[in-house]
């Protein structure tokens, strides 16, 4: 990467407009000035952050059902769940949370896939997901959140292949997480073969 | 998938309280019933969609840098915009411009990689995420949208790899296309291979 001037490129905020506060995100209205000294205006919604697990148990990963009430659908997702206020620093407390929580399992390690922001035009909510290595069946898990319905399943990466091509796979960290499951395969196989 | 009865989880609005409507989303709160005929609240961000698109040449990536106010960072990301309200229904169309606007190229064909929600907790945000054949430099593209600065480079799959794992690319759609464009090419690989 060349060196650049990304400084040029920020947009100080003039003044903020808070639209909402509510239980789950944020919103606000910002006039921000811009690089050629015009100024613009910003909708963001800011968010605590988000979790998710990609399970692996011999050739399956376990998926969980769930009802998605912005676009009224029930879709097949990884397990997951949003950052906590006291959970800020320690994702990684939090992801396992939801793991014992959604699944009944929990995990002695996990590495860190990726981190990313779903829709940076205009959220600030970043997930960070995880690969579980060591994973076992806890005894008494954690209960699920209150309101939260699950049906949970367990897949071949080839089945996931076909609930992404169909539809019932339909959101960034679950097909980020076939895919990453699908390049480890790839990756391995390229070993054997070498 | 075994048969199974979705239609127990759906969550019925009781009522629905607009509390914003702006240029880029609008924000609702519902009282919906639950499966339990318990009842809870969803907060939840309707937006109109997008578009990006994964413009390979030869062994580069075209990326677009540019501002993002809701985490602000300068980060690096494929080419990619909002579906204007005329575009619902032709996301392809809605690329092709914003390909053009953000890089000076048009592509014969868009082939479709996958769509997504980037946050299904709570936003209807649906990305068409494309990839280019036979990219051509446009003689006088389409100007870029007003109060749109960007920086496009171009990088080879180990700089991508790099740029991800020190936070320059950040974003699902642009993790996504670079692993595409991995999986892609180990397939590709495997199959000379055979």
């Amino acid at each position: 990467m060349r060196e650049f001037d990304e400084k040029k490129f920020e947009e100080p905020t003039l003044s903020r407009e808070q639209i909402f506060h509510g239980q789950i995100f944020r919103v606000v209205k910002d006039l921000v000035s811009l690089p050629d000294d015009t100024m613009a205006t910003r909708e963001l919604v800011f968010h605590n952050g988000g979790v998710a697990v990609a399970p692996i148990i011999g050739d399956k990963l376990v998926l969980v059902g769930q009802y998605r009430k912005a676009f009224e659908k029930f879709i097949y997702e990884v397990p997951a769940g949003k950052l906590e206020a006291d959970e800020l620093d320690d994702p990684k407390a939090a992801a396992l949370r939801e793991l014992e929580e959604e699944t009944g399992y929990t995990a002695e390690q996990l590495v860190e896939i990726t981190s990313f922001y779903g829709t940076p035009g205009f959220s600030s909510e970043k997930t960070y997901l995880y690969f579980p290595i060591g994973l076992t069946k806890v005894e008494n898990p954690r209960p699920k959140d209150e309101g939260e319905f699950l049906e949970m399943i367990e897949v071949t990466l080839s089945e996931a292949k076909t609930m992404i091509e169909e539809g019932q796979i339909c959101d960034a960290k679950t097909i980020m997480s076939v895919w990453y499951w699908e390049l480890k395969n790839l990756k391995t196989q390229g070993d054997l073969d070498a």
